[in-house]
């Protein structure tokens, strides 16, 4: 185990490369809902191995979002639909490394008998039950071991490949603004901008689609903002009904909540259509959104996390919310890092 | 001219690192309301030169805004108090080349008999005046300019020279989003993340300070919003009175409206307490702003332009630049790129 985790030796990485070059067809998968991370890499990988002459399929479990569609050009994001896989030798898990989180695909993946690859960047919550492993989880995003390994495979990128490596890089660093934003990050940026990755217009393609409702959307749900705690706490509730949010990218909320030098924890609480109440939770400091989302079924990491109230009114909701979290804020060594 | 406009060749380029090399007293002079990349600039020559054992003063018609304080805690940036200025030999004056941008120093500048020494990355509006400039309108900031200054005098920069060039870097290009982002930008960035620079710590330090009052100003503002041309065209404009905005961080507001897909120019007015309207304007396409701007007597760049239109209402001032602006969409051949 001591080479899978957390961060490969070279013994470990020369083996996962040696899979890439002693193998002609590879599945690339990724995890259910594949983000720009999961996806960039997966696109870098796929014409890194095809300019070696192999053959690749990418599979995943959900089709990519339409903010993809400047990735979905150039590169085939297979979907699962059912039954066998293509036969593979190797098949690449990239961004993850449970074969449950390829949601349907797993039965089938588990089933081939095709050596297992991690390229990760996540701390493996279990124990290796793969083949080989190029996990350093320092590392910002999946993308950039890619980035790695083509250099150890001595294969140049190509402009399709430097698009993926970028798109994975910003995907993970919240464009270059997060913790693990380091110089390596950077660097491979600038060396994707010199491949021909164009920054703006990615950033265009992935952030700039709004829709024409969104703004006066935005502003209706910052007119719903309450402060708690002198303000440690921002709590925004958003019923279904009578505000027409129908536009709004709640996304942008929370940055913007974020963007509050008081303010540490920022619960965005939206009413459901399905009944019940959607939280999505954000933290600036070490206090733990992750533990308060898990009192009330839901998940996510320490900074960022979210859950579903089933059967809660907005009220309700945000009343128990509201209680869990000032209990927490004012019990510092509970939630402290 | 041919030498100073737009962009220096070697030979002027060399005159004006001689300029710096051969004497010893340096004002560095930023425009009035200094911008982090005026500032970031600032600190990093000042460094430079400080470390060939130069005496340098910063000065400036205005303090650094507090979000700058990561930056002021390490560099004095002095404000001209009136009267004579600093003995000096060479005034820099950083980020812009118009006598008149250092406010109430101007006379001052104008009077003392030292040589001047433009760095900057925009356009000259008018003939030179200085006696040597070093000048690349392809650059993205103009402290990534001082990166090559320093360079090219072969000198390393220091962890503050850094934050310096790191803060012109991302305050010009919007975090590395606009299309003034290119490989060299993203590889000086991470140089200067090497040299210690911590983009998350900085990010927070400029961009999440905003006051409890931010968003619901933010909020008031975005109900503002018109849209013109099928919503390529985005207007906002913000009375002095009644809506409470002292804490609008307007930067923020001019971000959501361009992240709408539609939206090609956004134009964002704000009524001042001193008379007339101040107008921000900012392109998403080839569409130039700046050209309009400049019909208002304003400046800027072709992506991000401003004007002050004196003595004119709110009202009035949205009727002349949605006019304009809407006559200059309607004629795609002369705002083209």
């Amino acid at each position: 185990m001591s080479d899978s985790l957390p961060t490969n030796d070279a013994a470990a990485r020369s083996r996962a490369l040696d899979l890439l070059r002693t193998n002609q067809r590879f599945l690339l998968c990724g995890h259910v809902r594949p983000d720009g991370d999961c996806l960039g890499a997966q696109a870098a990988l796929a014409r890194v191995l095809e300019a070696l002459g192999k053959s690749v399929w990418i599979v995943n479990a959900d089709p990519p979002e339409p903010r993809y569609d400047i990735l979905a050009r150039d590169v085939r994001f297979g979907v699962y639909q059912g039954g066998e896989l293509p036969r593979h030798d190797v098949a690449v898990l990239l961004d993850f490394c449970e074969l449950s989180r390829t949601g349907e695909m797993a039965p089938a993946l588990a089933a081939h008998a095709s050596k297992k690859l991690v390229v990760d960047h996540h701390v493996p919550p279990g124990a290796p039950w793969w083949d080989e492993a190029y996990v350093d989880v320092r590392a910002s995003a999946t993308g950039l071991l890619v980035r790695r390994i083509a250099r150890e495979l001595g294969l140049p990128l190509d402009p399709v490949a430097a698009l993926g490596v970028f798109t994975s890089i910003v995907t993970d660093t919240g464009w270059f603004k997060y913790s693990n934003t380091d110089a390596e990050t950077l660097a491979v940026a600038a060396e994707m901008t010199g491949l021909g990755v164009d920054p703006s217009a990615l950033y265009a393609a992935l952030h700039q689609r709004q829709p024409l409702g969104h703004p006066p959307a935005f502003g209706r749900a910052l007119a719903r903002l309450e402060y708690h705690a002198g303000g440690r706490l921002a709590v925004v509730d958003l019923p279904l009904a009578g505000l027409d949010l129908g536009a709004l990218d709640t996304d942008e909320v929370l940055d913007v909540l974020r963007s509050v030098e008081k303010v540490e924890v920022v619960l965005l609480l939206r009413e459901l259509a399905t009944g019940g109440v959607k939280l999505s939770a954000r933290s600036k400091t070490d206090f733990d959104v992750h533990a308060l989302a898990r009192r009330f079924g839901g998940g996510g990491h320490r900074k960022a996390a979210g859950a579903t109230l089933a059967g809660a009114t907005l009220a309700q909701a945000r009343e128990r919310l509201v209680e869990a979290a000032l209990e927490a804020l004012s019990a510092p060594a509970k939630n402290g890092g």
